[in-house]
């Protein structure tokens, strides 16, 4: 027997209608014929629904124009699906073992149209319904409707900011906690009880990158003592509630050389100038330019290695993108990371990361915690 | 900044070069081009490598007749995949953001073939290949090539038969706590820890199915409080050591009723029939048959509802699955449940079920705890 769940949700069937709708209409006007959405982000985004495990049984919203909602959903799962918050604003279609879901789910939308899909939904469910609807064309969600989720409405900005007040709070008590002479693993997991012990349900990361460690945007945690002198990168954040936190400081064992001062003040330089570039109709990658401007002029731009930022809401990675190339505006209600750094390859890193949303004429950072650099223990 | 993890394995670079070469054999011999296998549990059987989490970043392994095993990796998870135990096994093919994963992959196989792909591959991933090689065609692993995982090595039995270990020593502890007075979750809780505690890592389900909730065989855990003169069917599994667990037992709280005694009798004595029918060159079917038989000779036939048995190792649901229509032969080392029931609606149900492998000349149990009824206070 495999497990299922009860979502729970914060919000009314009527914010989940109105979400299905916006999709709807927004696939019609970028020429889909519907939309196929697979347990997993976009599917608690658009119902409240979470089954516990995406599986080899179909489940997955139908969203047409001018047709109501329809999940198809496995029979045993129906009783769950039912009790999902935006139930009330769809239809359940349930299916049982030794039935074709597939050709159920061909029977509520047009046969030849090209539909948006969910980037998880399984190849197995993808090449059922291609068999199903040989005249049909897919795009993945992300490619076809990649601003969906990215715009934030009021109760999911609380939702955001109290996931970054969660963050807030940890960064609070981690500069607190004694880093010399202990692992890097040892202070994520403290990282890790903090978050949870902060409202999260889910941890998604826990970088500490001590030392030389710190040059590498990617290092998550290893046994690496930290040592007196040692500048240490923290990244850290999961889901609260549902939303995304993703914050980065980086605090330093003792007092710093005037080098490593220079580095975090130049990366604070441009985390602000990065937030500064926020505002309504400016393309994203004009947040990225001004960040990196900065780094550059310093003669660092050789080692910011990485774009600036990236969207968070359900997920903590999504669209829209902070980077060369991405000429879509921001709108008010994105949410999105400031994140540079700079990464100097053998000796140390430096990353300021706050998540910022767009407000009617600028920006507002969701977490708060001093930028200047901390001294710990 | 996303996690990676470093995973731990058992097994040699060997192994997954002997099971990468099986699984093209078998490709090979069902007509198919190749295999693109995702993260999940293909993947790590076939390499013991486990990034953190799929992602939109494509990675796939490639396996095709007369070429050498490659692991196309997002250059940022290089050095994780390195580090798995089978990648002296294959060759690692990093890609870098902004270039086309898709096309790098394409260079790797014949461009008008069929291929055999991942179950849980994304599906934005198997729309980025069906674009880079038009002309090819993907079936899911699980149609083209079912059986791939289903025999286990001797390595691989082991931890199943620790995992079943652990399992049975979950249930000997839980019959001693108190039942009487307690909410389904709260013993489902119980479950949990001590499964953790004997050496789980990833715990799938844990079923407490109290009096009438136990006439539904997919009922969880809720927060009936558990009553004097109820049937409970505990029903509880996950990961051990990267292998599963998946073992049911009913007790009774209290003097069970004749009825409820001879329900159970009945039940011990399918799952000792479908015990006793498994041996090598016997169709799954039979196993199925076997168990139903028992329960359909004393007139109880309506009240299975569900097909006998799953398949079990790397994931807690696999093929082979026991059940009518599945004609394919047990084959020494696969891994299955045997696990009938009976489900009295609106009273109680009872459920008996113990991992199963098939010997050289029957079958193994991997749990062997009492199947007696159990009085629990």
């Amino acid at each position: 027997m495999t497990g299922t769940a009860t979502a729970t949700s914060p919000f009314t069937a009527d914010d989940y209608r109105a979400r299905m709708r916006r999709a709807v209409r927004e696939a019609a006007d970028a020429g889909l014929a519907g939309l196929l959405v697979a347990p997993g982000p976009d599917l608690v985004w658009l119902t409240g629904y979470a089954p516990t495990a995406a599986t080899e049984r179909l489940t997955v919203l139908v969203l047409a124009p001018g047709r109501e909602p329809v999940l198809v959903v496995p029979t045993l799962e129906a009783p769950d699906a039912a009790k999902a918050v935006g139930a009330p604003a769809l239809t359940l279609r349930d299916w049982t073992d030794g039935k074709d879901p597939y050709a159920a789910t061909a029977a509520l939308v047009d046969r030849d149209g090209r539909f948006g899909i969910s980037d998880n939904a399984w190849a197995m469910h993808l090449l059922g319904l291609q068999r199903a609807l040989p005249a049909t064309s897919y795009a993945s969600l992300t490619e076809a409707l990649p601003m969906l989720r990215a715009v934030k409405d009021a109760a999911e900005l609380e939702l955001m900011a109290a996931a970054g007040a969660a963050a807030d709070a940890t960064f609070e008590e981690i500069r607190e906690v004694p880093f010399r002479g202990r692992r890097e693993r040892e202070v994520g997991a403290d990282l890790a009880g903090l978050l949870r012990r902060y409202g999260h349900s889910q941890v998604d990361f826990t970088i500490v990158a001590s030392g030389p460690n710190g040059a590498n945007p990617h290092h998550e945690v290893g046994d690496r003592v930290i040592e007196h002198g040692d500048m240490v990168v923290l990244d850290f954040g999961g889901l609260k509630d549902g939303y995304g936190s993703d914050t980065s400081r980086t605090v330093h064992v003792g007092e710093p050389t005037d080098e490593e001062r220079r580095v975090h003040d130049l990366v604070r330089e441009a985390q602000e100038a990065g937030f500064r570039a926020v505002r309504p109709g400016v393309a994203c990658q004009e947040v990225d330019r001004a960040a990196r401007a900065v780094i550059a002029d310093a003669g660092y731009g050789d080692y910011f290695v990485h774009r600036t930022g990236h969207g968070i809401g359900v997920t903590t990675h999504e669209p829209p993108y902070m980077i060369e190339g991405e000429e879509r505006p921001l709108v008010p209600g994105m949410c999105f990371s400031v994140e540079p750094g700079v990464y100097l390859p053998g000796r140390f890193g430096v990353r300021i990361e706050d998540i910022v949303t767009v407000t009617e004429d600028g920006g507002r950072r969701l977490n708060d915690t001093t930028r200047e650099l901390v001294i710990v223990d």
